[in-house]
């Protein structure tokens, strides 16, 4: 048995090996090797840099009192960093494994997309989780930042999970079983320390003193940049990372405190990084400069078929591209393709276009062996204006053959129009099928891009993940191309642990069945029809079915994490199945894009289906899946036990710990301000007793359930775990309801609460987030919203749309509601602000819905009642064409445009002298009683019908602006009330016409 | 070549080999591996460990900005702890060497006496430091306590100096040069972290944050004890030793500080084993017991030879025991042995005692083959008193025949004195001789101990280093002896490297030709003629000679840090002699052991001699040495070189950073005190104007070189580079003399100031000090004196009883000055106690130096002026025998007794009335007013001449308590001043009848 401390040795001098230096841990807490300066450090500036070495990380967060069978305080990773990237560092991880005894053609090994970032360290970098049978094992990334600085040289880091990595090699399911050396078990070793250690991070560390390590350490590290000293800066920056760290395990660290955090670590990753960066220019880098990339040579053209039409295949090959990204790429790829096959002359048939997570294909059928050949005329001068009268070339034609490089001699004739010209006609030869697809295939390469790129060893691309090789084959013939550095050439790449992985490809008509020969399926549709048969198939055995159409979205990315798509069936205990159903089916899905199988009511079965890669083993894969999913569960049920121990009161009271911000309060007082909130909203609603009733305990719970561990964990799952508490917790099915239903929409277009009383909290939840961080932070401007104050809006907005019950809430006045409950004061006009971010997010909703921009910046002034305003819209939308409500638009435009702006809407009815005008100032005082505050435009063309013509004949028969003062001011004030009176349903002069 | 990452993995697969756990550095800041938990808490608790691990060792003291070739603030450990100790630790220790390619029979391996202590961790072992060609490449150590707490189970710990084992065998002379893996140089590697993190350890670290951390550390230390984590306080700890190593390199702990701040580590330290201890048992030891150590089997007692005497051989093997000690052991072995034997009845010859570092014998010849027969005889009851009338035998013979086994009819008769008794005789047989021979000679070598013993895998027995073999024969037999936990044998050990280690004797006559055969010199006055033989001849080879004399400590130790001396001539740069010869030698003898080589004239010639142990590769051996030798110099003249570029003013005020203790403020402080105070003193010697300025100037100066780097390195030089540093910073001879001197005595014993200003400025360092402390510390009580005020004390009284131009200071008034210059208070009474002490070590000294305690006594009182009392002393001495003395001592005794205790010495002459009394009255106050107040023994004699004889007349004819009360007072007051003016020579009632 491969003993902990032979899996490091092995790895150690695996990496060795390949030329790798073997250094020490950081000598000071880390949470990750990322952070040792053997990482983040040398992963800056221009200068090589290969290592290795183990890093027990610091995760205070995961402490669990050794407790938990996968989960430790600090557990081992081994680091590597390749810099520059080697180009087949794929490769020589997976060697890596089979030099730790894994069999990597027998498991299912993965690279499945994850892209990695440290915001306090300002670094970021594309890669992949490396799952062995389901397990992640290592993290992968290519570095694209440090310190928020682009990198010199490419970089790749290879991280791995020891623990995990052991615990399957060994087959046990706790790490204390790990067996460290020799009669010697890991939880033996370090048993004590996890729970020692857990007690201090959980329970027991002081948080003031934290606090105050935390600015000592900040200090130092300011003060050793101000010095110029990036080392012991970096070291302090470890170390305020550690102590921020301690500080959020024992719950002592608000929102707030974690933006400014992290906001004063990534500044001071980023002082380190520029200084380091030039302390090595100034010790003229010691290590050397990386050894410049030597330039693509392309393959020999020499086209051996003249006269028939063959297919073209190009093959892009990829390191594994994530899911949503290769068919898109792959499509992009042979758009340009034909387009840029389409400019030239080359004949060609249909484009088809094919994709695998690790390769973009084209072909295009019966591409002609040469262009066609054409005849190409270049008009010059008039004739008449090309020779004087005694014949001899003028000036003007003397030069246009010297452009054209002939002798005047050699010019023709051309008739355009009945005018005759000059001309240069030549014929001109098309170019043979591989000088023409070099140029198309490489130039399509060239324009590949993704939504987030990034580099590897190539300096002239960017692109979503490395481009490995190319393969392109015009009939038998190898085209030239030559593309991000690599030439193409007529080998195909297979499955990396197939017996022969990179293969030869006789002919373009031969490609498909040699990547079919090798188990790859090619094309998506195939692949995804082979996928959902085999799980329907196996579900089916384990007398269940699966929802397709539910998972249709997975089933996408599935089709596209495999080439040779293997699904297996995994069971898990039974006794799972007691936890809630969201738990179990966030964690397959989410964590393990695993299917849940379903009974016939649509009850989880205790089965899976996953999808391997390849010719695997399928018992060894699936005994490991299984081992993989049992462990993710037993660490949930971990959690709900321990939630479901605590008295409800007792988890409400864990949020007083948690800080909201540093003005507002802990989460208990934001969950208190929500809830009095809520009730206070409903006092303006129609509700029955039993609803209040039900409201006012909802509302004393409301957010609870940040406190349980399980949402700490999983936070999307947040609300959902608060109705089940509830639940368990002897609440009522509606408060229960209520409550998880406080949190919805979890995102934007996601389900809305059903219940009235829901809505109340989910609405009150909102606008205390919006008014509080409004009063201290501001409303969000630009593209930073840390405290995702528009996801606020739009979601209180789409439920006060969902509701007509709530139709009556004013938002002015809820906002104001809201701005009492703060612990902070507001001021003045703060709330019309956040009311117009209402107005302005409401109508770029509808905008974004379709529609039309008038109509949208017309109704959009009601957004203070947005269900009201969404009827205005509807009926807006119905009336546009109507003449009646055309007549009254322009009645009310009339009485608009002819008032000054600002002038009073009030006036003096004493003033008014004429009949038509004491008229209409009867009308529209009747209109205006009748008039309710929540009218919608229905109501409003009903009750207006008679002001109209009044209005018409004011303007027929009187002169507003008379010259007694008195009676003009009168007139203007009648005709501004008009205006206003408009103003209650709509902005009309937002209308078109 | 084997690169440094090459060695580590080397020394991590050796160790994993011999069982033990391969683990990771601490990822915490810690001065040595002994500090990581893997260490000092393992050690503790009766669990079985073996782990091997690499520590990057942070001192920030060794900072150099990454320009000392050899010294580095972060070095790197590979640190071994085997628990239990297997029993062959040095074997295995070797054979890892052998592992990294080194030869260790070519080179000179030795196991040099170090013994290992940590006040911080309460941790202290006895060990070594193992020498590879005179480099101090590991450090070995038998651990006894951890925590201040006795260890349960031994364990040793071997703690390799990578950096230095590597340089040697890559054959570089700096640590920027070491091949640290293919292609990658260290220094490349490391460079610019060892100059950033000195400059923040020496200049930049911020003191007042970094005390801050030291109590923020120590406080959660405390807390997480309160709470039962030992785990989470032993991180603390580490953290708080970091800080504490942080400010000591700023230069920011002060003596008080160090003390203090070692105090509450070691309180710590304490706790944590404490709890660890208990918390392992209520675990209920995971790692398991480790297993009893079987008891040892005896040889077989055969013995062959039954008629002659043979020689007796006792080995004791040990592993290389103290130099001081092997002799001392052996001749204290010889002993026990032939008091045991000298016990029993076997005829022997003479015992002969040699020992060498790794065994102790003892020769005994001619030892008879069994002990004589003898006749035993047991006297019973009076024969008239054992048969009855009857002639049958009574009660008390019956008895007497059974408590003897023998029936009554085979009783005999003896006669005694006439009286005949009944009686019991015996022949006995003499026992044999092996039987004799294992009895006294197990009982013997259990009696061994030494000044410090330690515990190993034997329970039975603590001695100075372990015992790992016995060898006993008598003849060719052997003796079945055990002892140790050992059985005696045939077998001795040769080299460890020898071809053949392990050897059997076939007779004990063989036993030394066996050892000489294999290089040993067993005699250890033959080893040191051999020693100093072969070093005047290789110093007459290189034209030089050694100072025998001179050397004869040195030499002693020599000879017991080797078995078979192998004398090299080593010579180094002549450039390094521009060195004061003090740092040459002290380097050479204290760190090396090396003898220099003088010229005619006494000079140092650039060579040096060592001696090595065994057949070793002479070449080899010596560029080793050379190479140590180069290091240590390099490292000197590095320090040399930048104090002598720094202007003696601002090495002056380096000592404003020095604090001497929180309440005494900073060196600078001090050292401005101890020269005001030479100058006040010096006001009452007598001086010439030239002393006086020169005084001035050096009071100026003094202490100074505390300031420089060589003296903070080599702290056994301040004084002496005091001396240097002025006189090339243009001082005068004389005032650099005094400047040097004013750190004299640097020992008990060792020089004096040789010029009257050193003298004074010696005394007033020393006052300064411990007035000083006094007022704030306290004089020392018990064994705790962490300043050293005793030895002040009897510094200052050494100087003062050399000089005689001194005799003049008063030390009451001395220190009342000294008290003056103090920052703080120095409350009433103080002063007293201060002389009272001084008067107490004054007394003790005489004692020790063998004065009769009753004259030690009596001049004790003046040691307020020491070289008066010295010379009251002597002249006490000579006059205790004289008649005069005798009858001048009896009439002050006179005056003394018949005062009460208390009665004030003064009184009304008018009331004294008889002629006798007012001629006493009269012959007092002329000897008052003579008698000056420096008088010492001899003028006080010749001054009271006519005193007796008037004082007898007196007591002859006055009855002093008369009934007039006033008459009565002034008797008494009369005879009360005389009795006063003797105390101010001696104390006159000290002295015997």
């Amino acid at each position: 048995m491969l003993t902990m401390q032979d899996a490091l040795a092995r790895l150690s001098e695996y990496w060795a090996r390949q030329g790798c230096l073997t250094v020490q841990p950081m000598n000071t807490e880390v949470g990750a090797g990322t952070w040792n300066s053997a990482t983040f450090l040398r992963s800056l500036g221009p200068e090589p840099w290969r290592v290795a070495y183990v890093e027990p990380s610091v995760r205070p967060d995961d402490s669990r009192y050794g407790n938990n069978p996968n989960r430790l305080q600090t557990h081992t990773q081994f680091q590597v960093v390749l810099k520059p990237e080697p180009g087949n560092a794929q490769e020589l991880y997976l060697d890596s494994l089979t030099a730790l005894g894994i069999d990597v053609a027998a498991h299912d090994v993965r690279f499945v997309e994850d892209n990695w970032t440290s915001p306090a360290l300002g670094m970021w970098g594309l890669g992949w989780e490396v799952w062995l049978d389901g397990l992640e094992i290592t993290q992968f990334t290519y570095f694209q930042q440090a310190g928020g600085l682009p990198l010199d040289e490419s970089a790749v880091e290879i991280t791995y999970g020891v623990e995990r990595i052991v615990m399957a090699l060994q087959g046990v399911t706790d790490f204390k079983d790990i067996e460290y050396a020799p009669g010697v078990r890991y939880g033996e070793m370090i048993g004590q320390a996890e729970y020692e250690m857990s007690r201090y991070y959980l329970d027991d560390a002081d948080i003031a003193a934290n606090r105050s390590l935390l600015e000592l350490y900040s200090a130092e590290a300011d003060r050793m940049l101000d010095l110029g000293l990036p080392v012991p800066a970096h070291t302090y920056l470890l170390k305020c990372s550690h102590a921020f760290n301690v500080l959020d395990a024992r719950g002592a660290v608000s929102t707030a405190d974690r933006a400014a955090e992290f906001g004063r670590m990534r500044r001071l990753s980023r002082r380190i990084a520029e200084l380091w960066i030039s302390r090595r220019d100034e010790l003229g880098h010691p290590l050397g400069l990386a050894p410049a990339v030597p330039p693509a040579q392309p393959a020999p053209a020499v086209q051996t078929e003249q006269s028939a039409s063959r297919l073209l295949v190009l093959e892009v090959g990829c390191e594994e591209l994530p899911p949503g990204e290769a068919l898109h790429a792959a499509e992009g790829l042979g758009k340009e393709v034909r387009s840029r096959l389409d400019a030239t002359r080359l004949a060609h048939g249909a484009v088809q276009v094919l994709a695998t997570p690790r390769r973009l294909i084209v072909l295009v059928d019966e591409v002609a062996p040469r262009e066609e050949d054409f005849t190409r005329s270049v008009k010059g001068p008039k004739v008449a204006a090309a020779f004087d009268a005694a014949g001899e070339p003028t000036g003007a034609v003397k030069g246009f053959a010297r452009s054209q490089g002939v002798d005047v001699a050699g010019l023709g004739r051309m008739d355009i129009d009945g005018v005759t010209y000059v001309a240069v006609t030549r014929e001109v030869q098309g170019r043979s099928a591989l000088e023409v697809l070099a140029e198309v295939t490489g130039a399509a390469v060239a324009t590949l891009r993704s939504a987030k790129n990034m580099r590897w060893n190539d300096p002239a691309l960017t692109f979503s993940r490395p481009i490995r090789w190319l393969t392109a084959l015009w009939g038998s013939d190898v085209v030239p191309t030559v593309a991000s550095g690599l030439a193409a050439g007529r080998d195909t790449r297979l499955h990396r642990t197939a017996e022969q992985s990179v293969v030869a490809v006789a002919t373009a008509e031969e490609y498909l069945s040699v990547l079919a020969a090798g188990g790859i399926v090619a094309d998506p549709a195939e692949r995804r029809r082979t996928i959902v048969a085999e799980c329907v198939r196996l579900a089916a055995e384990a007398g269940g079915r699966i929802d397709v159409e539910r998972e249709s979205r997975l089933i996408d990315q599935i089709t596209f994490l495999v080439e040779q798509p293997v699904a297996l069936l995994g069971t898990f205990a039974e006794r799972y199945l007691e936890l809630p159903s969201a738990v179990l089916t966030t964690v397959m899905r989410k964590h393990q894009r695993y299917l849940p199988v379903l009974d016939a009511d649509g009850q989880q079965l205790p089965f899976f289906i996953t999808v391997a890669n390849g010719d695997i083993d399928v018992d060894l894969v699936r005994a490991g899946n299984e081992r993989v999913l049992r462990a993710r569960y037993e660490d949930a049920a971990f959690f709900y036990r321990a939630d479901l121990a605590l008295p409800l009161p007792e988890m409400r009271d864990r949020l007083e710990k948690l800080t909201f911000t540093e003005e507002l309060g802990s989460m208990g007082d934001r969950a208190r301000r929500v809830g009095t909130l809520g009730v206070r909203l409903a006092e303006q609603v129609e509700l029955t007793a039993e609803q209040r009733k039900d409201l006012e305990q909802a509302a004393a719970l409301v957010k609870f359930d940040q406190g349980s561990q399980l949402v700490t964990e999983l936070t999307s799952l947040a609300g959902v775990m608060a109705e089940d508490y509830a639940r368990h917790g002897g609440a009522s099915p509606a408060v229960a309801t209520a409550v998880g239903e406080a949190e919805m929409p979890r995102a934007s277009g996601a389900a809305l609460p059903g219940s009235t009383i829901g809505a109340l909290l989910s609405v009150a939840d909102r606008l205390d987030l919006i008014v509080g961080l409004a009063a201290t932070a501001g409303l969000p401007t630009g593209s930073s919203d840390p405290f995702a104050v528009r996801r606020a809006v739009l979601g209180a907005l789409s439920v006060l749309r969902q509701h007509p019950t709530l139709a009556v809430l004013d938002l002015r006045a809820a906002l104001a509601l809201a701005a009492d409950q703060q612990p902070v004061g507001v001021r003045p006009g703060l709330l019309d602000e956040v009311l117009e971010f209402f107005v302005r997010r409401y109508e770029q909703t509808l905008a974004e819905a379709g529609t039309p921009a008038d109509l949208a910046r017309a109704v959009a002034v009601r957004a203070d009642r947005p269900w009201l305003a969404d009827q205005t819209l509807k009926q807006l939308t119905a009336a546009v064409e109507d003449e009646s409500f055309q007549q009254l638009a322009a009645a009310i435009g009339r009485c608009s445009r002819i008032v000054p702006a600002g002038h009073p809407s009030d006036y003096d009815p004493a003033a008014l002298v004429e009949p038509v005008e004491l008229r209409l100032h009867e009308v529209f005082t009747e209109v205006r009683s009748e008039l309710g505050r929540g009218a919608d435009l229905a109501e409003f063309r009903r009750v207006t019908g008679d002001l109209v013509p009044v209005v018409n004949a004011f303007f027929d028969e009187v002169f507003v602006m008379a010259e007694d003062p008195a009676v003009r001011a009168a007139r203007l004030g009648l005709l501004a009330s008009i205006r206003d009176l408009g103003t209650t349903v709509l902005d009309w002069s937002q209308l078109r016409g």
